[in-house]
């Protein structure tokens, strides 16, 4: 009999879906925003969502019985009941297990295929756990715009525009090149601020503006510079409390990390200061790959995994 | 015949109104929040209360016809049409003139009683204003809590709470005490990232944290010491930035001042290291007292004062 599983990740870019049986892999996504209802995640239309995506790869009247789907998703634990999200889901799709998970642990898995060690996901927010996927689970920031994140695309983008203001009020710490490229994107100071404080969501406007400043560092400006510099070293920084008692095995994940070596540079640099014989990997793959190892292979007997990972058989 | 004048400040603790006639002065105040819609200031609502507070003061049955209302508030240039709370107003009160400021000038004015130079103003933001009231203006900072107001009092609070995260995740720079408060007003981690992101306006919550910051400071924790002095200092550039071309007299005004030398030290300090000969003058007064005097002068012939100040004949 044939064995079907799914892995799912739900970011702010969209959902991504991997189905698996035993011999095909099929994949889908949307690139809608994670559907949201009083601040929470509407886990009702995120799970139709969801299931149309499942549907949509698997051959039409074939509707499978999956042996397990993993979700990883973003505002674990907080946002979202992990038993209410396997309810929902499964008035769409037919499964014997619901996995839950929080999606830096599927992209941890994504980045080191399943393996102990630590990864840091930097996107609009930033968070970087270490675990064994049994009795360790570290976590480092993660802490939302106003407390934390330190590091992340939100960071970046602020500090860009903090970098910005500096020069048009004359203080230190300045950038010409950076104040130029922000008036150019919005037309000018007032406006940019109108933007983003009036946007939905201010810290993912600010996100937006890291590719600003990205473009501002590789030509050199020295703030601009400094900005992605002092990012690689939070993250590590992060990076290196999470990793506390597991090997000192590090990668990464989110698309802060598109960034390249402006990122990672700064980023090895700081970890191989606290841990000289890190072993710094490129990650395997992403948070839709770590969901389906995740399905794969369920949560191991005796992990502790909670609040990180619920399983509801 | 008697003249009659009004000074106004609407600030985060509510309104203060100073009336005075030719041999009298009168005080009243309300402890509101400034009352908004639609993320702007409600400023049919606010003439409301404000018509109540001047009508309060003055002898019931004598309505007099005042020379000049001069109102300061928050969120100048931007959050509020000066010619429509003029006109709101004039709803409630007769006047000749209505002046509308922001309140980084009208405290000013309160600072120095007058004269031309810089005054910084620090509550849950922080603005720095150097002008001699009639051709130079300048602003440093006051970008919101997003992208600047640094060293005010959401700042204070923000890195307080940052600092105590670092000690909860084992990163660097944390502040054992500084977590140890936060867990005992909010019973835990968890619970205190709630009240803040859940709460209406999370960075007037932060902004309360800044008085546990001060205690800690006092404890002598290094941290929370270090984060009062980068607020000085902070505060300090953004007030040379503003100082250029004025006098080198400096003051100050808003609530986190109350802080004393804990604040006052460092940036005192720092203002004297940029500008060696600067006078560093207390407050003569506050922002309401600012209000009346602009009430009693206006805005002097010949002077350009908007977006700051904006007069209504």
């Amino acid at each position: 009999m044939t064995s079907w599983i799914a892995g799912v990740d739900v970011g702010g870019g969209g959902i991504r879906v991997q189905v698996r049986t035993d011999d095909v892999g099929l994949k889908a996504r949307d690139r809608g925003p994670v559907p949201r209802i009083a601040g929470a995640i509407d886990t009702s239309r995120l799970c139709g969502r969801i299931g149309e995506l499942i549907n949509s790869v698997v051959e039409s009247g074939a509707r499978p019985a999956f042996e397990r789907i993993a979700v990883g998703l973003t505002g674990m634990p907080g946002l979202v009941r992990p038993a209410e999200l396997a309810d929902q889901l499964r008035l769409h799709v037919k499964t014997s297990s619901v996995v839950v998970a929080s999606d830096s642990v599927t992209t941890h898995l994504g980045a080191l295929g399943g393996e102990a060690g630590c990864v840091v996901s930097a996107g609009t927010g930033a968070i970087a756990l270490g675990t064994d996927h049994r009795s360790t689970w570290n976590r480092a920031d993660g802490w939302g715009y106003l407390l934390g994140d330190e590091g992340g695309g939100g960071w970046i983008g602020t500090q860009g525009i903090r970098a910005a203001l500096r020069f048009h009020d004359r203080r230190d710490g300045g950038s010409e090149a950076l104040l130029r490229k922000v008036e150019h994107q919005f037309g000018g100071v007032s406006a940019a601020l109108a933007a983003i404080y009036n946007s939905p969501s201010p810290i993912h406007s600010a996100a937006t503006l890291a590719p600003l400043v990205a473009d501002a560092a590789h030509e050199d400006d020295p703030v601009a510079r400094a900005i992605w510099v002092e990012a690689g070293r939070l993250l590590a920084e992060s990076a290196f409390a999470a990793a506390r008692g597991l090997p000192q095995t590090y990668s990464w994940g989110g698309r802060l990390f598109d960034a390249g070596e402006l990122l990672l540079g700064p980023f090895r640099d700081e970890v191989l200061k606290r841990s000289p014989d890190a072993e710094i990997r490129p990650p395997q793959g992403q948070a839709a790959d770590g969901a389906l190892l995740l399905a794969a292979r369920g949560i191991p007997a005796g992990a502790i995994a909670e609040p990180y990972v619920h399983e509801f058989a």
